[in-house]
C-alpha cells in the first residue's frame, strides 16, 4: 500500500499558515523528490477567522489532496488546536505554538513559543511561521533541513533572506531542546529557550 | 444541486502560476465570500517542469478540492495546454497566453499574449500571471475585479503594488478587445494589443 503522511498547519488568519504550506509542500515535492498535494480552503468566514493548510505526501502520485487522518498537527492558536486535535490519527503529532495554546487536549504535544521566539529574539512576530517550519524539520524527518532551507529563501520577500535564515535555525534549535522530552499535558506551560 | 466551478491554471514552473493561484483563491474566497479550496501538486518532476494551480469555488463547504470537469483553463504554455484542454468541459473557457501557445486543440480560445505585453508594456516578464488574473476576471465574472485587486495588492511584495496594478489594467483591457470576438483555431495568432 502506498504511503501517505497529512499535514495540517492551522491557525488564525494573520499568522502565515498558507505561506507556511506552499514552502512546506514545494520543499518536500520539489526539493525532497516526494509527490505532495498542497490545500487550503476559504469560506465566507475566512475573512479574519481560521487559516488551516493542508499537505499530503505520499510515494505515488496522490488522488485525494485533502487530509483526513492526521499525521502531524501544528496548531498555532487555542481554537486551532481544539477544532482539529480529533482529526489526528492515534500516534499522531501535536505540535502547538505555546505562546497562544494553553490547554493541551491530548496526552503529549510539543510545546514551542514559536511568537515569543520570533518577537524575542528576532524582533519580528511575522517569523513564527518559519520558526514553525524549521521545528517540523527537525521533529518529524518529514522535511530535510536542506530543502525546507531552499524552499524557504526561494519563496520569502527579497532581502528578508538573512531574517529567515535565522528563523530556520531558530526553529531547528528550539525543537531539539523539546525533542527529547515532548511535553505532559500541564507539566511545561513555560518553555525555555 | 451545489454550484460548482472548477479551474486550473497551468504552465511551466517559472511562470507564477503557484502565485496566481492562491491570489484568485484569496479573491474569491476571501473578498467575493464564495467556498473555495485551491490545491497545488508537485511530484519528482517538477523541478523546472510543467506547474498547475487548481480553484474549485462553490456556494457549499468543498469536499473534493481536486478539479475533474474543469470549467476554466488557462494554459501559459504549449504542452500545458495539449496536456490539459481535454479536462475541459464541453463550453469549458480555455485562455492561452498566445507568446507561446500556437497551436490551438480547440474550436475556440481566448488567445492573449500575457507574456509579451508583460515584457513589452510593462518592462517585466514575470507580472504575466496577474495579467492573466485581470482577463480572467474579464472573460469569465467568476471573481469581481474590487476582489481581485484587494487579493493582488495584499499578496505581491512590497514595492511592487503599482506596476501589479497595471499588469491587471492591462488584463481586463486585453480581454476586452478579445472579448466580443473568441479567436477561431488559426485565425488569430497575431493578437493586437
Amino acid at each position: 500500500m502506498a504511503y501517505r503522511y497529512e499535514i495540517r498547519l492551522s491557525g488564525s488568519g494573520g499568522q502565515g499558515l498558507i505561506t507556511a504550506g506552499i514552502v512546506l509542500a514545494e520543499a518536500i515535492g520539489v526539493y525532497d523528490g516526494q509527490f505532495v498535494a498542497q490545500t487550503q480552503s476559504y469560506g465566507p468566514e475566512a475573512r479574519g477567522g481560521s487559516s488551516k493548510a493542508e499537505v499530503i505526501v505520499s510515494d505515488e502520485e496522490i488522488d485525494y489532496p485533502k487530509a483526513i487522518r492526521l499525521d502531524l498537527l501544528l496548531a498555532m492558536n487555542q481554537r486551532s488546536c481544539d477544532d482539529y486535535y480529533k482529526d489526528l490519527k492515534p500516534g499522531g503529532v501535536l505540535i502547538v505554538d505555546s505562546t497562544f495554546v494553553t490547554q493541551i487536549p491530548v496526552a503529549q504535544a510539543f510545546e514551542i513559543p514559536f511568537t515569543r521566539i520570533a518577537r524575542d529574539h528576532l524582533k519580528k512576530e511575522m517569523a513564527a511561521n518559519i520558526i514553525a517550519l524549521g521545528a517540523i524539520s527537525q521533529l518529524t524527518g518529514i522535511v530535510s533541513k536542506k530543502a525546507i532551507q531552499t524552499a524557504v529563501l526561494r519563496r520569502v520577500p527579497k532581502g528578508t533572506e538573512e531574517l529567515n535564515r535565522m528563523a530556520l535555525q531558530a526553529g531547528f534549535t528550539a525543537a531539539r531542546k523539546v525533542q527529547k522530552a515532548p511535553s505532559q499535558a500541564g507539566l511545561s506551560e513555560n518553555e525555555d529557550l
